[in-house]
């Protein structure tokens, strides 16, 4: 990779690098000679050095910014200051504003002279003297009308949608999908112009979060970088505290069996149907809770239609349950015509089987549709409630209906 | 909803026809009168037509396009030719393009007459006279230099990026992040240009997307509308398939278990370890599922790195599986001291579990990240190995695994 910068001009190199993975753009950094690095540094727009320094660690970044100019530390350090995930992070202050009595005919002349540096040029921001946000006009308006007559306080109605310094990261994509906006400006409280955030900044951010919810889904933490990038170390770090967890989740499975040794001792064929039990309870549940993870990613559902989707995932249990119950008879029924393994009292043991599929592919898509809705309630993130932590949970459980039904319709008979 | 259109004016009342959901958006048809419903038609922009129409019956989307004015009808025909998820059903034929003998100024005045029906101008293309694509220049450029004496050839430099018509939908995603723009042009075979696609359709198509792979990483068929608009027998279906293919699975076990019977009548205590074992395979398969299918679809790894990825889950599974295991061993003999429910052989207990542990994490953690990579192989979709087909998958061999250790080290003493 290194290579690349030695045989492209510097302008070239400067756009491979701005699309690297920020791991490979980190071991170009330390390869680097110390005055290319600060001419890319210097020549990167905001937001894009921000991201970059914001992965380094924290001494290495002290050391590059010092060796940024004096303008470019400032703004480097400014946008800095923003939590991380917050808007703040991924604006940059590369914009044209203008002010409200100029003519479109200064605005353009304007915008030839000051244009080059700034992100976009799609939409121009205009402001009152404290620089406070009046409106944003679109360049279309501009070339729309006669230059020369028409004043930009002609063009400017009042609407715009506006981002605060502090909102989440996520909820911009959303901002983006309703306006239909290719850049939206950034104010903090005072309504004073701070930055703007670009659409192609947008496309990145929702990546790295369905990124998140995918692995939070799958029970693992979240990577910081891809896949090849990590170390076996770090995947080993990531996965390990939820297999520990549920390690110790599934121990409870182990003093619900033992309360039924007795009946596994006498019938020791109840033991086999355990896995086919547990699994259906997991895969009902593990269906159900990425439903609805992803429903209230898409703000298609929130917290106050818990009794509608509660409704919706009993008829839906139900349902799935009875499915499989009826297949479980006919298929206990089959086998039992071809070897006698299940003996006379095979249509007990089908009813063991099938009413415990119904309770617990019940119970699980209960669990697996509830319990994001209960972390999303505790301020917790939805996508925590992933497929091995609801299968987890509704083993044990699963474990407690399977021998109920046994001891109700074997007592006496087998048990 | 239907108020709306009677109290909102019809601009107003179309801007929120066309960021409500295609499901809510069927339901205001049925009830529109006629001649409103062909007048919003007839104002919706080509590509949201489109994708409107191709949601509806196709008997009612006939009806529909013979009311269209006859201009409106050739435009969405031409659409509709496209096959769905193709590049050709998200473009919008409204763009400008001016030939490359002009002046910026012509350009300039030819936007002012015509951009008011385009759907974006910050992107201008130029064709030659058979309407071939030469090259796309941002309208900054146009703005950025003197209109009288440049020439559009001045401003080209034939380094363009477009999508072929027949592209796929989601590889649309990836081009406008590497390349920074917020409209691309979409040609034929023969570079003619047909229109162009918009960076905020394509935030829509990868929120689709990715929520395909959640739903389908949870073991269910994608859902064609929101959670909460769908019918509950569409719930049902998209979910039975799955549930029963796993179902069939884990018959699959209780095969795999009655081979051990005799084992589990000597040591009943042994049918109490098997949720946790097979969980625990099971947890990690849909960890490095997950992992892997993520990475894949962010083009971070491909199938030629399979060698590689299987090299990384061989010692991730065995550092996974060395953990648990000395875990268990701790677990056992603690719970051991303070009751004898394992007997004199608990240590012997702890070697069939730790060992087991240690085989049936590396199993599933091999299982999860190898499947996906075949499933892409055999040209099918790696979401497919969704987490509750991999720990199905684990279950019947981590069985196998488990009683295998349990006769080696239990022979003679216990079996």
């Amino acid at each position: 990779m290194y290579v690349l910068f030695q045989i492209l001009d510097f302008q070239r190199a400067l756009a491979v690098f701005r699309i690297l993975d920020v791991g490979i753009q980190e071991d170009l950094i330390k390869q680097l000679p110390p005055h290319q690095l600060i001419q890319i540094l210097n020549d990167l727009p905001p937001d894009d050095r921000t991201s970059l320094l914001s992965e380094l660690p924290s001494n290495v970044v002290k050391d590059l910014i010092k060796q940024l100019n004096p303008e470019e530390r400032k703004v480097t350090l400014s946008l800095l200051g923003y939590p991380e995930e917050s808007v703040g992070r991924l604006m940059t202050p590369d914009y044209i504003d203008v002010e409200q009595d100029w003519t479109v005919e200064q605005v353009l002349t304007y915008i030839r002279d000051y244009g080059k540096s700034s992100e976009t040029i799609d939409v121009i921001y205009v402001t009152d003297a404290n620089g406070a946000l009046i409106d944003d006009v679109r360049i279309r308006d501009f070339l729309l009308v006669d230059p020369k007559t028409t004043r930009v306080s002609d063009l400017i109605d009042g609407r715009f949608i506006s981002l605060h310094v502090n909102d989440d990261q996520k909820e911009t994509m959303q901002v983006f999908q309703m306006n239909n906006r290719v850049a939206l400006p950034v104010v903090d409280d005072k309504n004073i112009l701070l930055g703007i955030v670009t659409i192609d900044d947008v496309l990145w951010v929702a990546e790295e979060e369905y990124t998140e919810d995918i692995q939070m889904i799958g029970g693992t933490e979240a990577l910081d970088d891809s896949y090849l990038e990590v170390s076996i170390f770090h995947l080993y770090k990531r996965r390990i505290v939820w297999l520990i967890v549920l390690f110790f989740g599934e121990l409870l499975t182990i003093t619900a069996m033992s309360n039924f040794e007795d009946q596994i001792a006498k019938v020791v064929m109840l033991a086999t149907f355990i896995p086919l039990i547990i699994s259906s309870g997991g895969n009902s549940g593990s269906q159900a809770a990425t439903l609805i993870i992803q429903a209230m990613a898409l703000d298609e559902i929130s917290v106050r239609d818990w009794w509608r989707i509660m409704r919706r995932e009993i008829i839906s249990g139900l349902t799935l349950g009875l499915t499989l119950c009826t297949i479980s008879f006919v298929v206990i029924t089959c086998w039992h015509w071809f070897s006698p393994a299940f003996g006379i009292h095979y249509l007990r043991i089908a009813a063991v089987v099938g009413f415990s599929l119904i309770g617990v592919v019940l119970w699980g898509t209960l669990m697996g549709s509830m319990l994001p809705l209960l972390l999303k309630r505790l301020g917790a993130d939805p996508a925590a409630s992933s497929t091995p932590f609801v299968a987890t949970l509704v083993d044990v459980t699963g474990l407690l209906i399977y021998f109920s039904f046994a001891i109700l319709f074997l007592k006496g008979v087998l048990l």
